[in-house]
């Protein structure tokens, strides 16, 4: 039994498309635990979940595929950064999920699953407090949305073809009470995973981004005369599944975002940017984080995915926060600004006054990543964190 | 075709029984859209989603079984109110649903999903913030906790035996891009329902309350001989998929619960329940709110349930808070107070400082339908609520 995998590739994988192409990798096979690419990108090295007899065929079919569909399409795109404060140096140095783990501040509870006890808790409510000060600058107003999302308003948004991969489905039994006796019976053994599910129908997902709740619930709306646009502040649960790129806190599959979305003309969703970087570079300057923020693609899956991600990074439609984790120097990206033009106008049949579709715009925050991204940078200890976050903490409840 | 479909029982419902059977029923058959009780309890009539040519023979079949279930294992047991104030006079009048609904306070956004604006997303704040206070006096440490919950969790609680009928599965694609691939061609269509999940596995669920994960995370823990026992503030995200019931938001599939939890020696645990009605026989005197504080059971699926409920109840295990809701003086529980004895210090192996399971309880409200009960007996416009809300309100966010 091979106890690792290496598979050849037909071409090398370009250094800026490595991240990439590696977190897809996991999606050549079900069995694959761990992947890592050659120095050169000719190569990678599979380690499986289960031992087998000999490697699964499909895996060097499946990896070979994804790498020359992402490879072929790849056009290098001029990159820009917005805002740069990389030349901070960082006072913490050590892995800060190992020790959020080992002090019980981080529970890990599932597969992406995590738990926070008060010190995590505690600053997640801290930086969400920030963010909502900002959305009531910005005149927002305050909106609570559900975790489940309808199959086919998310249909709506393209995201089916766009994140297959990361899409959560949620069924539930038939409304019949011999079907539900029979899972009675069947469930109690402690696996679940093998039932059969034949009778079930999807029709609910859970939500991966809280902004498509807005243009949801303003199908069908004209703006009136008097009004540019509209600004929500929201806040929902989030679901992403990553397969095995979700080995650590860094990458759950269930985590908290804070939006704040534009709903109006192109002027007013420009002004929104513009606003919320402005606030974005006062709020990082006075963290004093070493991050940046700069133009960045979606993960999109597979198929035309170059073409999507040339669009958006050549109209610079996506900007990403990144910020360094000092215990071996990569960025970990806690929030974004998008633009969206009048994708969601034109799929919700939302309208300025004109009669025209309305552009959309939202700056999302991942409050877990937040707060990760900062404790990485000035550890456990309250008494190194800047007073804008040690003051409301102190403060809390 | 019958417009509607009228099933008589071989033994009349029983009065106090008739909430609970309504329920049930509408797990005889898929296609069951509405319910109603003949007014003597003999007999049911059944609303279909669709139009069929006969009636389905086994929703007949079915109800009869629900009923025959639930009837013959049925014992009156002798009910506590621990807290009455059902002597006030709700000032509001209306149908609160229907204003908040009709005022684009609250959305539907689908089935059991309702999205909420400002005002009452405010009102959740405030009313989480009462609760958070109490549970900062009773010492809690607060935790914030996933939304999905693996399947062998949840097993380990009972939920699978107890609560079948209202579990949310969830899953992913396989991660093999063949599949994936597959899924996207197929996903062109409007409607997943029918798409084929055959390669599906079901590790997960959709947690249908916030406490199983604290027990999770002690799992293998014994207190200290210095610990009476713990206690712990958190919130989360909660799912109960309820069928035909879910016409309003007054039954969410997808809701916030707040939930003071209590884990110790039994002193400790009923020590906690004395702190929590104490607190709660406040907060409704101050709130003003028609309302009650009586014994309860939970809604069991069937089987056993009747043993069950008989159990919980005789041994007052479980307390629900009943609010008003005067448009038709129905009564809506928004939270409640329960015991568990020993039965999830068993189930995760956490033991006291003597080497026994401890005891576990736990305080938890349905933060949505708390504030849903509030304004039906208050309304809308907050010059007419008590200072107690009213101030924290005005000065939110």
């Amino acid at each position: 039994m091979p106890d690792a995998i290496v598979i050849e590739f037909p071409r090398a994988v370009p250094e800026e498309m490595r991240k990439d192409v590696r977190a897809k990798l996991f999606y050549a096979h079900p069995l694959v635990a761990a992947v890592e690419l050659a120095p050169d990108g000719s190569a990678a090295t599979f380690r499986l979940r289960e031992p087998v007899a000999t490697p699964p065929e499909l895996l060097g079919e499946n990896a070979r595929k994804i790498v020359t569909d992402m490879v072929s399409g790849f056009i290098p795109i001029r990159h820009k950064v917005y805002f740069d404060q990389r030349q901070v140096t960082p006072r913490h140095a050590g892995d800060i999920s190992r020790e959020l783990l080992d002090g019980g501040h981080i529970f890990r509870l599932g597969q992406g699953q995590y738990g926070f006890g008060p010190l995590f808790s505690q600053l997640m409510r801290v930086f969400d407090g920030m963010f909502r000060a900002f959305g009531a600058a910005q005149g927002a107003a305050e909106h609570a949305f559900p975790t489940l999302i309808p199959v086919e308003t998310l249909h709506r948004c393209d995201y089916f073809t766009s994140f297959p991969h990361a899409v959560s489905f949620v069924h539930h039994l038939p409304e019949s009470i011999a079907d539900i006796e029979r899972f009675m019976v069947s469930s109690t053994g402690k696996d679940l995973a093998h039932l059969d599910f034949a009778a079930a129908r999807v029709e609910n997902v859970l939500s991966p981004a809280v902004c498509y709740h807005v243009y949801h619930s303003l199908e069908g709306v004209r703006l009136s005369p008097a009004e540019a646009g509209r600004t929500f502040l929201c806040k929902g649960k989030c679901f992403r599944y990553e397969a095995g790129n979700m080995t650590s806190p860094e990458r759950m599959w269930d985590f908290s975002m804070r939006e704040i979305v534009f709903v109006g003309s192109r002027e007013f969703v420009a002004a929104g940017r513009e606003a919320s970087l402005a606030w974005l570079t006062d709020l990082l300057t006075g963290l004093g984080l070493k991050c940046s923020i700069e133009t960045a693609t979606d993960p999109f899956f597979a198929g035309d995915a170059m073409k999507k991600k040339l669009f958006q990074k050549s109209l610079q439609l996506k900007l990403e926060i990144l910020v360094d984790i000092p215990s071996d120097g990569h960025a970990l990206a806690v929030g974004s600004q998008n633009i969206h033009q009048s994708f969601f106008g034109n799929a919700f049949h939302i309208t300025q006054d004109n009669g025209e579709p309305v552009h959309t715009g939202c700056t999302a925050f991942g409050v877990e990543r937040f707060v990760l991204a900062f404790l990485a940078q000035y550890g456990l200890d309250d008494r190194h964190w800047p007073e804008c976050v040690r003051a409301p903490y102190a403060a809390a409840p």
